[in-house]
This record gives C-alpha cells, structure tokens and sequence, in this order.
C-alpha cells in the first residue's frame, strides 16, 4: 500500500502543500488502525529514546546511580537547550564524575530563544550539554559506567549500543534490517511503523516484570516532567500538558512522532514521507483528537492543526488541515 | 498523472525520507519535457516575482523614476535583508520620496546572519525594508506612482495588482483561477506548472517588443545582480554565480523553483508537493544539471544535492539524492 494522504495546507481556496505517511495504532494484541503501510521501513530517529534508555533501568544502572524521573525524563527528551536543561545534564554528570568533554553528542545551537540569544550575543559557542540529545547520552554514560565500557560509548559495537540494540529488537518484535547514524553520533537501528506502534503499545501496557517496571518509569517520568522533554513552546511539551500528563509523546526527527497511553492501553506510530515536522505535529494532534485524548479546542492543538497561519502583516492566509480521510 | 518521485534523502542504506513534485521544461512551443503533473495548480508564490515587476517596466514606471538593473534585481529578489539590502531598498524609496512606512510588506526577522545577530543583541525589531519582498514592494511603489493609485497598495483590486494580474495571465497563457494572499500580504495567482514553466520561455526567448525588452532587462539585472536576488549562501545566488551568469534562477516558498535559460531558449518551473525547499533546490539543481547548464562538480551544486550531510560531530550521516529515474 501507498503513503496515506494526512495533513494538507491550503492558502485561500487552493491546497497549496500536501503531507502523506504511514501511521499505525497498536493494542497489547497488534494493529487497531492503520494509514498508508504499516510495514514501511523507518528510522525512528528521537522518537525511540524511550526505548534507548531501557537498558539504563533494566540493567540496574539507573538505580545505582540514583536517577530522579526528572533526569529520566531527560534521557527520553530532545530539549531545546534552555538553562534548565544544560544544568540538569551538568549536574548529572558531575554526579557520575565526568563531565561535558566526555559527552559524544556533538554541538549546535539551542532551540531556546533566551540560551540561544545569550550565546549569539557573548559570541560563545553551544557546548555539548545543548545538545538537544545531551540527556540520552547523560543516559547512555550512565549504562557505561555500570557496564565498565570505553569511552566511544556510540560506536554501533560498544556494550552500551549493543544494549540498545536488543532492548529495540525485543520491544518492537522485530529484527533490525540495519542503522544509519543519527545527528548525535548514536546508531539509530531501523524497524516498521506497525513495529514502533507495537513497542509504544507495550510501553502504554507495561507487564509486572523488570521491563514493565522500567517501561511504566520511563512514561510516568515524561508525563510528570514535560518540559523537560523538550521545552517551552514545542510541541511534545505543549501536547502533553494539553492532555494532563495522561498520554506520553515524543517527536522524532525526519517527522516521525510516538505516543503512549497508558488508559486505553495504546500506542501510536507515525512517519510523514517527506520528513516535515509541520505535518508529523498536525497528524499525530489529528490522531489523539481521534483517539479522545486531547481536546480539538486546546489552543496548542489549534497551534499546531486547523488554526489561522498568518503572514508578516498579521493577515490570516491559510492552515494545516486534515486531508480527506484522515483520521477517519 | 501523479507527482513524479525527484529527490530521496537517504540516512546509511535506507532512504529516510522522499520528495515528489511536478515539472515542466518548456521552449518557445510548448513542453519539451515534464515529470508529474502539469496540469497542477500551484501558487508560484516569489518564483514569480519577475513576471510581477514586468508592468514595473511595461509601464514606463522605471524608467521614469530612472532605475538601474541593480534596483530591478531587487525587484525580483527574495533577498536576505543583509544590510545591502536594506540599504538599497531605503534608498530607492528615499529617491520615490517615500520610507518605510509606505511599504505594506509587515516584517519578519532577515535571514542574514549578521543583520539578524545585530537586531537581536541590540533588542531591535526588524522593519519592513527587512522584509525578503520589500524591494517587490519598492517596485510596487514605482509603479503605483506612476498610475496615481491609493496607498494600499497589495489589495487585489488596486491597480497595481490587477496590472500584475493582467501580466500574469498573459505570460502564462491561462486564466488564473485565483489567488493567495502571501507572506507579504501581496496577492499571488495560481497557475498551472506548465503554465509558469511557459511563462519563463517567454523570459528565455523574448521578443522585439515592449514586453520582450522588459523580460529582457529583468533576467539581465537578475543575472548581473546574483547578490541581490537573494544572498551569500542562498540557494539562487550560488546557483546563478556557478552557471557565470548564463541562467537566471528563482525560488518561492512551498518548494518552487523557476529557471530562465536564454541562451538555450528553455524555461523551467516545478513544484514539490510537500513544500519542502531542500528538495526544490536539489531539483532545480538536477534539471539543471541534466540540461548541460551546471557543473555537478560545481561546490553549490554538491552543496544542494548529492553532497555529503554531516552531523553534530561532522560524521556524514547521508545525502539528498535523485530518486530514480529524475530526470533522465
């Protein structure tokens, strides 16, 4: 099957942009819905670092390092690099006894619009604690020191990559055909869009065993902590408060996003084919509108679907709405 | 016919992402070649600023108000509000007898990084010389001068804007079925690709007339004034400085490209569905690759396709490449 029209744009009486894609909505049992094809091969990209920090709590790391859920709400988050977040990741790591050289990120400039000013406007260059990815790696440094690894922690064959491997391969009931290298250095193993939703789905129904527990941890400590996830004004933040913390979400780049929920036991996985981030927002607000969970009247859910796009004059010149079909 | 497969973003072996479109190549009797649709409405949105300033000329307005090709360049630019920019832009209104507030463009914040760095750390608002569009609108103003109309200009029914309609629908040989208002609050028509592709043979092969002599002028100022079009490291500057001048290339927002080939008489326009300007601009580069016109070698021809992408540490994660079978 082809992508599925989702998310078009239009501009007075014309649809000026169109967004197709693959989403899929999984139960404890397997596919409850689906659009476009639910086997296409995907890199999940960010949207799976739920997924990347099992290991850092199955393993007993987490514990002994004495992780709070806000740092395990960093370990699953692209922050926008605002102070909150870098101090979180420097505090963590100082806690470990290392520190940022030690990171393997990589630098670019914060999303944040006070942190990014502040550097452009000192002439200071990012550091890799604004790295969107610092707190995974925070994450992934942490499994290292418990597992007694060498220090090119994102190297595809080190202990700690090969943790995430098997812990991405158990949850998403697949073998991955391969990786490609993700913008923080880390190996990104690919899957399908239904095997994403199914993972998600076994994260929205987690068992008494230890991955249950380190599953239901892991949501709990995103739900609880949202901007620390990603940050002010983004919309993993804002869709999450929208819902009450009841639904976990979590964007990845190349437009994927994911969502957990807990209540109906479901999860969710999408990929728009072109990688807009525009329309992987608009779809997955579509489909928890869709599901009950959020409320098409929020004023981030209009932000990010239906609501007036205006021009550099305050003019209203179109929106992003549903295409035809979809959710429905 | 749907939209023809061009550009892939490709991440370690798998294809991350996918960009279709539509594309028209025309001479001075019609389609030479087409990928996609051709049929396809589309907002040409800036692509078409050439055409919007040709009753600027026709009108006898510029040369009235004594405009150099540097001036006519700007009219047709999507510039980076670089302070030759808004420099040239205030002059030009200065020698009309107007400013700033005259323009009806709004503001946005300048692409240029050293103007944007000087308005954010002096805690400065850009204003509407600023604007990407404000030398169209400094056109606009010439002409408006000249036909003795009312100060607003960017309405539709202003005689300005229905001069340009006029234009419009006799360069591209079709009745426009209607209009957006775009980013600058100005009135864009919509016309099929194949019509803008027709529209910019007519640019390639103009005729001894009025009409010709204005095309004429404005793909030689477009030409001779790369930097004006739009800036260091854009996309139409790059282009139009790697083909010496041989071709003039311009962008529109929603992934539009346009290029004028007078020396082989050809135009081209095309669309990418989705929107997205990397792919537009890993199109047009192909095309204009595969017309013999560019040097694949060229660095901003690598720079836009099939150049390695690098990541946060500078590892090449992959490259934007043509899809198979685009455009050969």
């Amino acid at each position: 099957m082809r992508s599925a029209e989702m998310i078009d744009l239009w501009r007075g009486e014309l649809c000026e942009s169109r967004h197709a894609g693959h989403a899929v909505i999984c139960d404890a049992h397997g596919v409850v819905e689906a659009w476009g094809r639910p086997a296409e091969v995907i890199y999940p990209r960010s949207s799976c670092k739920m997924i990347q920090a099992l290991p850092l709590l199955e393993s007993g790391a987490a514990d002994a390092a004495g992780l709070t859920d806000r740092q395990l709400a960093l370990a699953c988050a692209s922050h926008s690099g605002a102070a909150l977040h870098v101090e979180a990741v420097d505090g963590w790591l100082t806690g470990l006894g290392l520190s940022e050289p030690d990171l393997r990120c990589g630098t670019h400039m914060p999303r944040d619009p006070a942190e990014n000013r502040r550097l452009t406007c000192s002439d200071s260059a990012p550091c890799q604690l604004h790295n969107n990815c610092s707190g995974k790696h925070a994450g992934f440094l942490t499994l290292n020191r418990h597992l007694k690894g060498g220090p090119d922690y994102v190297e595809p064959d080190h202990p700690v990559q090969q943790a995430v491997k098997a812990a991405f391969e158990e949850v998403t009931g697949e073998t991955s055909p391969g990786f490609g290298i993700d913008g923080c250095s880390a190996p990104n193993w690919a899957c399908t869009v239904e095997g994403l939703a199914r993972a998600m789905a076994r994260f929205a129904n987690p068992g008494p065993d230890r991955r249950g527990q380190a599953m239901r941890r892991l949501v709990d400590a995103m739900r609880s902590h949202p901007e620390m996830v990603a940050g002010e004004g983004r919309s993993c933040t804002g869709l999450m408060r929208a819902m009450g913390g009841a639904v976990a979400v979590k964007t990845g780049a190349e437009a994927v996003f994911v969502a957990i929920l807990p209540e109906q036991g479901l999860g969710i996985a999408l990929k728009i084919t072109d990688g807009a981030t525009r329309a992987s927002e608009a779809a997955i607000t579509a489909l928890l509108i869709h599901l009950g969970v959020l409320d098409a009247r929020d004023p981030t859910a209009q932000q990010l679907l239906d609501g007036p796009l205006a021009n550099c004059r305050g003019r209203v010149t179109g929106a992003l709405r549903r295409a035809p079909g979809f959710p429905t």
